[in-house]
């Protein structure tokens, strides 16, 4: 018999602690890759997980191996870590020639990584690539950067797929891939066929998209090559458990998915700053199912006809109905 | 002599009245489109003037045409109103075939009138063109009318520029065109030469967008057909006076078009519900020579060396000091 | 047998149809008082109106008194239309102290109807009161014209009530009654047991406040007078309807008046724009019936115990059984 | 011959290094308290500090002081360290009483330091107090504790000012003193004479208040104990150099703060991420002198009489010219 619900992931962060400006000691008290792993396997229902690289000091790929084989667990993505000390004035567009070499270097062993772990790509999140100030930066040697980075990294690792993950702001002021638009715009540039998105449905959210638009619009480009999702309020990349704050835009998003049939893994992008993390995304994971099964349930064809009217009245009960009666 | 200054226009609607729906009688009594051409002249700085299509009731074309030859005045472009309440479902994206054939016939009657007065482009502005609710539209369906709208027009009108203003909402909850890059990936497919961008500095700001790199992303692409200028809180398109708010990145927005050696019209685009026309005008246009004069003032060289190096802070103290001490 | 639900009521305004400054024509044909009451009247779930004053052109009292009957309602509010053009610059803080008096003149003709009506309150939305520009005001004389406008206002009407609907801003870049704190420290300041606070939920939503929390503070200072609900997207007063966007976050603020023993009228503000006014009143009550179920069915005391202990995750849980479960 | 400027302040943690969830390795190497106070002298126009509490391990209160004393630097205020893991769901305000009994010790110790080096302020920073979640709280247990603990605390140390630094969210999503009619509220409900505010201008304007206005009304009720400068996009606490994206709406804060003879310490809160913090203090102290310079050349006489009329454009017309002169 088959799994009746998709596929679930999580980015491994989901299960670490976290540290901000403020708590500099930490929400908890660290923990490793391998730490992670157990954790994210207690929830039970996560198929894979997106790991960050380098793993913690003095762990191995064998021992990583190892433990996600003991909790049945897959690596669908690996996340280099090109936002540390070191890239904090920017990976592909930092001032520092070294510093951006340093950054290619660590993403090509990430791409190693994927190699040796079998898994679906490399995950490209240039947080810290960006500005903070007007003036600071000059716009068309910042873009360049960025687009002629990535286009080096895939085409020199073709067999590999390398998502972006675009994200208005945060750790910068703001973030060169910004934006679903902005990030396909450097993609036609690049002109590559591995590289694609990751559409992270909260920054689709706080950056003013409709995320349902968002994946319509990369699916559209044939780059909708992953995707994540948490809730938050609109004005911040919260990263709060998914559904709690916005459920019907997120039901809107998977709905936009399975029309196309777009057959990923839902993953989940959390930050449980102050929650249990294995009750955060089974709280996440308890909603998703809930949204499959009220996709079974919405009537699609009466859904069109409703939007093709533009008729916000009909086409809103019809998806309050299915979803709600769905938890 | 020739004029030290750039010239200098704006869109009729800077001296007309407006209506809200609070103030539904009106910010003031109502004015021909003859009026405002009056009142544009007694500007003093203006060349050229952006006019609403159609003109108010009773005034013909060969009226304005005197008009605007008595205030020593041009027209740069035309707006056609696809906003009104015909096309308040949409103009491009109406799901009535009827009301979008309505607004393709009056945008075509546009650009008859941009041959007849000599202007520079038809000016689109789809206010309308997007939606309200999560759930309302296919988003597929409504970005492929949007974009096979215009590249009919604009076929079909082969010898004129189209702009389109994009903005993120308003009067729509969400617009289409919402962001420098979501209008680029769409003149992309459109695929015609003569498709471009009139950048409106706040929708820009509000957006979240720096507007000189908004520009600059523009420019790369070879599709900055215009401008125009006002400020706001960058939360809502609030049309004040150019300079009063965020002077600072004003000034970076032209410095971004010097550079570029980007040589058009600096138009206003403000909307002075209480406060005089005229004055308002001279206000912004007083701002903006002091901004031309500080870009003469400005080291280039020493500014490009500081953004070189992501050096905010010297980038800033040039900045301010050209431009503070040129007012 | 009683009726199960709460009563409900709605602004008249609903009804009617808008301008903006784009759809300078309207949104449709213009309606009276009486055509709007007809409209209120087949809604079928309404008990009360809150009524625009002055009433339309050629509408008298006894007219609207005749229209109210007819349709079964009665009047809960009036709201003296202090934001036409006659006062866009300011009713209680206008510069010019004709427009200020023409103002109170205004309120205390609305006072009367009131009275006629056996309504319960003059309704305050002094939505013009504010500023547009850093520097235009005195803040310390604008913030005095208000509180003592109010003041003077219900000092010589103690019989009535005043109800302030506080809002972040629109028609004004910035509103003096900004927010449910700065709304009650005005409050306290004028001393007076006959001047409340009217909870629009979507100004709280969009003002970056949680409705549910600026419910508890009012009810704490005895001053939540009456209340109503919409929806929007957390940046502007969109009027949406109610429950189509924030389905939790208004269960929360029902949840905190029931929890209170709060019983006034649940009342709908929305500005259906582009719908049926009809629908979309239903469509709201559809909700808020759904609402009010899920309160039945919702454990108070767990919940309680969940919030007691900040636990998030079950306090959500609760709260999305019952709700959804409801619908 | 007296110092022709304004006495400037700034915390300590401006020469600190930062982490944030992304470069939890820090933006730099790890500074002790003694290295902060350091690089504070460097800047050369600093009179005062305010310090967080605990100083780094093995830093003792006599180290501090002659560190201070090497520098000629004084200390204006102690912000004790109420939102570190051990606070992370709350000082006054965390479900478990051991927690906030754990705050309350380490506030009255931070009171002995005040003490001790004869400081003006505790600050009361209560950053984790408040919520990320609809239902997570009950909203007036919440605020209860918040005023009962600062009440406490206050009552207890008579002799001691205590300041509240309201801000709207960070690190919690939603934060109980979020504004300043919020925290005024709070405060006339502690009722004493002790309690005051530090009034952070980037807090302000990026919670959507006029900062001048906040200072206005926090003067009027005589609460303005405190107040620090920074800048931000309005969306978030960025903490950039003064002056550098919002000059205008700083000199207007500055201009009410004279107009009203508020007379104390001009202190920055910046977070310098990637700059050098020394250079980063100096640039903005270099903008609060021209700033000041400022307010000596602004006419205030003609400022009133614009300001009395609600004429922007004059208004502006002043503040412009006499600000930018400065520089």
């Amino acid at each position: 018999m088959t799994n009746p619900y998709p596929r679930f992931g999580a980015g491994l962060w989901h299960f670490a602690t976290y540290v901000d400006r403020y708590a500099s000691d930490g929400y908890g008290p660290a923990r490793t890759t391998l730490d992670a792993i157990e954790l994210a396997g207690q929830v039970g229902d996560l198929s894979v997980v997106d790991l960050n690289y380098p793993f913690t000091p003095g762990v191995g790929l064998s021992e990583v191996k190892d433990a996600l084989a003991a909790q049945n667990l897959a690596a669908i993505g690996i996340t280099p870590e090109i936002y540390l000390r070191r890239f904090s004035r920017g990976a592909f567009t930092n001032p520092d020639p070294a510093a951006r070499k340093a950054a290619l270097d660590l993403m090509h062993e990430a791409a190693g990584v994927v190699r040796e772990l079998g898994a679906d790509y490399v995950k490209i999140w240039p947080g810290q690539d960006g500005w903070d100030y007007p003036f600071q930066v000059d716009h068309h040697a910042l873009w360049k950067n960025s687009t002629d980075g990535v286009g080096a990294l895939a085409q020199e690792n073709p067999d590999l797929r390398f998502v972006i993950e675009y994200k208005p702001r945060e750790p910068r002021v703001k973030m060169s891939f910004d934006s679903v638009s902005r990030t396909l715009l450097g993609i036609e540039k690049i002109g590559l066929p591995n590289v694609g998105i990751l559409l992270d449905f909260g920054h689709s959210l706080y950056g003013g998209e409709s995320p349902a638009d968002a994946a319509q619009l990369a699916i559209d480009y044939g780059r909708l090559f992953g995707m994540d999702v948490n809730d938050n309020f609109r004005g911040w990349d919260d990263d709060l458990v998914a559904g709690t704050v916005h459920p019907i835009e997120l039901f809107e998003f998977f709905y936009t998915l399975r029309k196309n049939d777009w057959e990923g893994v839902w993953q989940l992008d959390q930050f449980p700053f102050r929650e249990d993390s294995v009750a955060a995304a089974r709280a996440a994971i308890e909603f998703l199912k809930a949204v499959d099964r009220g996709l079974e349930r919405l009537d699609f064809e009466a859904m069109q006809k409703a939007q093709d009217q533009h008729d916000a009245l009909t086409a809103l009960r019809l998806a309050q109905q299915a979803l709600f009666s769905s938890l």
